[in-house]
């Protein structure tokens, strides 16, 4: 087990119907000392790309990808849910549709933080169906700019978001991947990362689909 | 003019109403070096003071936290501004009403996270009417915490809710204080910051009062 994965088993609380509650040092309280573990991890997972911009979304992601940036030496943008009133000039919005939580998120960034010269390093904490990273990798695209990876926190191996992000041809590193959870026990099951670069490889035994079947994803523009 | 001023005037974009936008190093796009040197300062502000965690609320007051947390060694908190369906158990809800905004945000954080032993030094972007600072302090203020510190980036020093604090008797410490902005010339007026204690000082010449008059807030807890 890599830190993580061990911080996971000795302070995670595995809820009924597959909750993994991480808010003790991840996503309410943050351990700032973890989090630059993970910094570190990102750096050396993506090691040699031209990384010159982090992007992630609010809120939990912000503190991860705030101490991952010290790692990388450039700026983060943080994604917004929904429409905010100083968010205004031209701005990047991706519908997300989810159908797991049945509700419409709007992904916005402002386009004059994303262009075409940017390599950007997507950053989040969890990644199930991937609706919220799929709105990311739109909106990172709809600027022409290049998605040289993405690094996730903790991936539920189960939901379908990491196979057909991977499948899409995206180097995804995910810190810890738990293929399952039992309630009753407790128990967490990860998936082995002898080779954390096994980690970012395309599963070659899954479909190859053009976008997660649990969420729809709508881009546009606002002007 | 220090750091964060300079910063402000070189990259920020006064407009129409009041409105400050420093959404390209702060508060949308994070210059994550900038954000090290204003927690520095607050180290340097705060220093001697028994912080043993920080808490803020999301969204953009996260980075700014996280990057913080490192000059103290403390972990962060931050708290939720409506209720999640990941934040079960016991909670703290303060309930904050914006008579400027006309709504009602509920400030949350899970009871587990802040207790009597803990002193909790307060940091968010931006202080004008303090209604989501009143939020934080009300919380930290019912789980028998000790409020050591408020540390903000910039103060609308034209809105009360600065004022109000620091005669509340909090020392509350904003590395920039904007007392006037001119939309048409793009000119921002700061408040003078020779001795940066002074900015923590009580204001002998304001009236005290219990509560920012732009926002009410009413506490409670959910069991």
């Amino acid at each position: 087990m890599n830190f993580l994965e061990e911080r996971i088993v000795r302070d995670g609380v595995v809820k009924e119907g597959n909750v993994l509650k991480v808010d003790s040092f991840l996503n309410h309280q943050m351990d700032i000392g973890l989090l630059n573990e993970m910094g570190a991890e990102f750096k050396r997972r993506f090691a040699g790309k031209p990384i010159n911009k982090i992007l992630t979304i609010e809120a939990s992601g912000i503190g991860i990808a705030c101490i991952a940036a010290q790692h990388f030496n450039v700026p983060v943008v943080f994604a917004k849910k929904s429409q905010s009133i100083n968010l205004d000039g031209e701005m990047y919005v991706a519908e997300v549709e989810s159908f797991t939580h049945k509700c419409i998120n709007h992904v916005i960034v402002a386009k004059k933080f994303l262009t075409p010269e940017d390599h950007v390093l997507i950053i989040d904490d969890f990644l199930a169906n991937g609706c919220a990273l799929q709105g990311l990798i739109q909106i990172v695209q709809s600027a022409g700019a290049t998605v040289e990876g993405i690094g996730i926190a903790i991936e539920k191996g189960f939901q379908s978001g990491g196979r057909i992000i991977r499948n899409l041809g995206f180097q995804l590193e995910s810190l810890a991947i738990v293929d399952g959870m039992d309630a009753a026990t407790g128990h967490i099951e990860f998936r082995p990362q002898k080779d954390s670069r096994q980690n970012g490889k395309k599963d070659k035994t899954a479909d190859s689909v053009l976008k997660p079947e649990e969420c729809v994803c709508r881009s546009s523009t606002l002007d």
